[in-house]
């Protein structure tokens, strides 16, 4: 938390009380729901979403009885959709990591997401703006439709890079991006601005989602505390997959894994392959691309020390390890 | 649909505009994602919610451009709740009916689920009034606390009707409850009236979820569309379980049933023993008496057609068979 602590440097004391509020949900009276949150809440989260949320809504009138709940919010809004995303289908797809449906099981993971974004709701209603709701809505929907977007194209190994694009827009960027424009509105940032925001969101998003999945690649197992080439084993292409396949269409080593649907021969051969080329410093120029765009899009707005922090930031996901 | 259609004649026209809203929500451009909406808010369901919701409006200043919305909104949150309360767990526990995970696999449902609580959650942000937002986030949060109750209960031989009725509270009359209350407060009646309106639909709730579980022992599986004695077989004690064993502490079939996990010879002894005692005409008597006090909560409003329809729900929900 170190490195990311100091990014977030003009909102620490608004972090405290997103964490306090997040703590704070997980002090029920019952036990075994009071365990099950502090699992899924407290599981070393970089808490992004919030401090983009919080260092928006510095821009304009900053009111934490608002803000807070907000940027709390879309923490919750995130956890229960990684808590969602970790459902197994029976013996058939093994993720892997330790998912909630391992730690509790299937059907009860299944309720404590619906539980965790309950909660994220009733954290943005708090909010009584009726914009930022509707966002928060909309941005569940993007959420939604572009996870079961994914889901519905593992194993299809006809798909293109812009597939990939507009997946991740929904996937994770969606949820960015309302983190920058919700906690702009709710200081009353002018629309123009918190779209701007929103622009920076958003692109950051993309970013982030890019580095990730180069890192299911590239990454050290032990940091990331799950195998790398999980996307792969799943059936999910991801940005470096894709341009093997636009390099290789008719012969490579991602069609004979999904031929055979995850054999771990075909899956090692394809991260050699993959690391072995030029096409991760491809992906990341790529993602550098969309970081860039973040960074233009804060242009507009004025020089303050937030706005650096998020500067710093759009690096820092860039250079993340983990 | 015929006896239902009928006893919500004042609002049959916005019904319409509410199966309208319902199916626009369908008419999406990605085939699949239409062929799994269509599959799951198609499925012959009763519209109880949107009809009580809808009722209770007609006590106010009615507007459809909000009170439809919100009547849909109620029925995609039962229905997200189904979807999910039918994910499975792996082999181990099958459920009784051909559910969502099996249609389309157990990620799926679940991510079809959260995609029509997302839908949910986006239309009652378009009424834009803050407390209802905030009652539907919380009754969310309460359904899914109860959900998980019921889950952590499971094979729970040492529960109380207390429990029960405090489960079926969250689980299923919290959403009935704002269904009214919702649905008055959107057209303007008096708090004191709209709180009236809620007891008649946690009331009417509480006597509709113990004639569900009723017919769990008691009705027939084809009219049902499920086998008898599923909640049993989920380790689901409900109120005639429940009285069977305060009346029988020490021995008794779900006793024997619990200990070995469902053997099917101590299910159908279970069901027999129920069906055969005087348990199950006073868990209808317990249900009547949440019909009464869901029809004396009603005595404080004008005597309006819509009353006459909200009352005569009230006598349906104990009389139905499936």
């Amino acid at each position: 938390m170190t490195r990311t602590t100091s990014l977030y440097e003009p909102v620490l004391a608004e972090m405290s009380q997103v964490e306090e509020t997040l703590s704070s949900l997980a002090r029920v009276d019952t036990p075994w729901l009071r365990d099950m949150l502090a699992a899924v809440l407290f599981a070393g989260g970089k808490r992004m979403r919030p401090a983009v949320s919080l260092l928006a809504g510095k821009f304009g009138v900053f009111d934490p009885a608002l803000s807070v709940p907000l940027a709390a919010s879309l923490e919750l809004l995130h956890t229960a959709s990684l808590v969602h995303d970790d459902v197994v289908d029976g013996a058939g797809t093994r993720r892997g990591r330790p998912t909630a449906g391992s730690l509790f099981d299937n059907h009860g993971a299944v309720i404590l997401g619906d539980y965790v974004f309950a909660q994220a709701a009733a954290l943005v209603a708090r909010t009584g703006h009726a914009e930022v709701v509707r966002l928060f809505a909309e941005t569940m929907v993007m959420m939604s439709m572009a996870q079961l977007a994914e889901d519905r194209a593992a194993f299809d190994y006809n798909q293109t890079v812009d597939d990939y694009l507009r997946r991740i827009r929904g996937k994770t960027a969606s949820l960015f991006a309302i983190a920058a424009q919700g906690g702009a509105l709710l200081s009353g940032v002018r629309d123009d601005d918190a779209l701007a925001l929103r622009g920076y969101g958003e692109n950051l998003g993309i970013a982030f989602q890019i580095v990730d999945d180069i890192l299911d690649f590239s990454g050290d197992e032990r940091e990331m505390g799950k195998p790398v080439g999980s996307d792969l084993m799943q059936g999910t292409l991801t940005l470096p997959s894709l341009m093997l396949i636009e390099r290789y269409p008719d012969e490579n080593p991602i069609r004979r894994l999904f031929k055979d649907r995850g054999g771990p021969e075909h899956l090692r051969e394809a991260i050699e392959v993959v690391c072995g080329s030029e096409i991760l410093g491809e992906a990341y120029a790529t993602a550098k691309g969309f970081g860039d765009a973040a960074l233009a899009a804060l242009a507009r707005l004025p020089r303050t020390r937030e706005r650096e922090s998020l500067e710093e930031i759009a690096v820092y996901v860039l250079e993340r390890r983990t």
